[in-house]
């Protein structure tokens, strides 16, 4: 999916949401433990409730590959039952020298379809731009992460004075076109030093909800002429409900979102 | 398998050495094509050829994971093949937030009952304590990587004058006393540098060989009296040759190396 297309679905479903599936059998009600692979059942149930009202889906592979090679069958069901025009992303936050890198591609690009991946920067450029490579799709590099330990490397000060996860920014922007960035909802002031230094690239942001971040500062300081955001939300979608109807309640809880959304895109 | 076994391996079969089973199905012999699993078979013959010179093996994660469920098959018997005193790496490069690491800590520590797993520290404390927690496994950090990409992120200097990846030393020894740290081979001289902040860790050393480290300049600057080295080799030895004899090659490759770890262990 190019960039014309996701600005193009955003606009038709008034809504940047990224649904996370962070599928945990042990979280998932329990009447779906008797289907053969429970974890594939929930997901499918919370994409037919979710997927008009969202224009990407991003399973964390760590929740899939804790099961072994059970786990990425599910994963591959998973990622086939998507419909079509959602984006989708492996949360796999790879990062490898560059023969490595090439394979972590060809698994999530060739072997499972992805449209994009997360990738790890710390070993900087042959460990991203294999990635890069596959120019129909989207490498999306983790700059600044909305986990407490940011502050031990991403928020380090530089000589420059410019903090790790600017300098980030600032040299990666120029491996390539096709790239996107992780930047926390829950330092959302910095967005706007994010911008400064990435002006219209896309921005996965997760935290907002469960992790405390507001969707409206997020958008005040984040949002572009063509969008630039595609907001992340896993456990206060996927677990809104714990019974049979969880399903619907995955559905109003994405509902909200979206209507928020609505509002801030009109603005 | 715990810092004093490992020691004891060592000395015992003069080794610290770690043969990294990055196997490509297209580089492997062709007669090993007519096998049910061609890799397992490859990794099969390669171990039984080794064993006694090396004291780890270091699966790199991404050859098994390209190939989805059936790669993660080959990865099991693999990690069911290696005998019990082996020292086994999953060379995984993750690192998510807390509740990820930890699916991440039991895919690789439980599922595959792996005795270590290569870590990225980018996201800081809360991606890396969920792997310590395991206090008989270990948790191999990235520190500086023997890739010319080093230089983006990892070699900058922070206004402390400290260059990242001693920050990343500095900072993360206090979390744990179950880590390694992989410095790389072709930068041997800032072995010394590492020295100066963890006397005493075990360093996992990739780039000798077919990247162009040393193994003597890498002894000088990193032996210490537990020895503290695992020197890694993949392609060098596992493609030692490419005909019927390939484990044979396999040997020999890594029997020079052990010959050589042997002098440089009684100097």
């Amino acid at each position: 999916m190019n960039k014309q297309q996701l600005v193009a679905e955003i606009k038709r479903k008034n809504s940047f949401l990224c649904i996370g599936l962070d599928t945990d059998i042990n979280k998932i009600p329990k009447h779906l433990l008797d289907f053969e692979d429970p974890v594939f059942e929930f997901n499918k149930q919370i994409i037919d409730a979710t997927h008009d009202l969202c224009v990407a889906y991003k399973p964390n592979i760590a929740f899939y590959e804790q099961y072994g090679s059970k786990g990425w069958d599910t994963l591959q069901k998973t990622i086939e039952y998507i419909p079509e025009n959602i984006f989708t992303i492996a949360d796999a936050k790879r990062g490898d020298i560059g023969n490595t890198a090439k394979m972590y591609a060809k698994t999530f690009f060739d072997t499972y379809g992805f449209d994009s991946v997360t990738v790890a920067p710390y070993m900087g450029n042959d460990s991203v731009l294999p990635f890069l490579d596959y120019q129909d799709k989207w490498t999306i590099l983790l700059a600044l992460t909305s986990n407490p330990g940011a502050d031990d490397f991403e928020l380090q000060k530089l000589e420059s004075g410019k903090y790790v996860y600017q300098q980030v920014l600032e040299t990666s922007k120029k491996w390539g076109e096709n790239i996107m960035y992780v930047v926390g909802a829950t330092r959302p002031e910095m967005i706007a030093e994010v911008r400064k230094i990435i002006p219209n690239h896309f921005l996965l942001v997760p935290g907002v909800g469960a992790q405390g971040g507001s969707l409206k500062e997020v958008c005040q300081y984040g949002l572009t002429d063509e969008i630039g955001l595609l907001i992340n939300s896993s456990r206060g979608i996927i677990y809104a409900g714990t019974d049979e109807d969880f399903a619907q309640k995955s559905r109003e809880a994405a509902l909200q979102i979206q209507k928020e959304m609505t509002i801030l895109l009109h603005k």
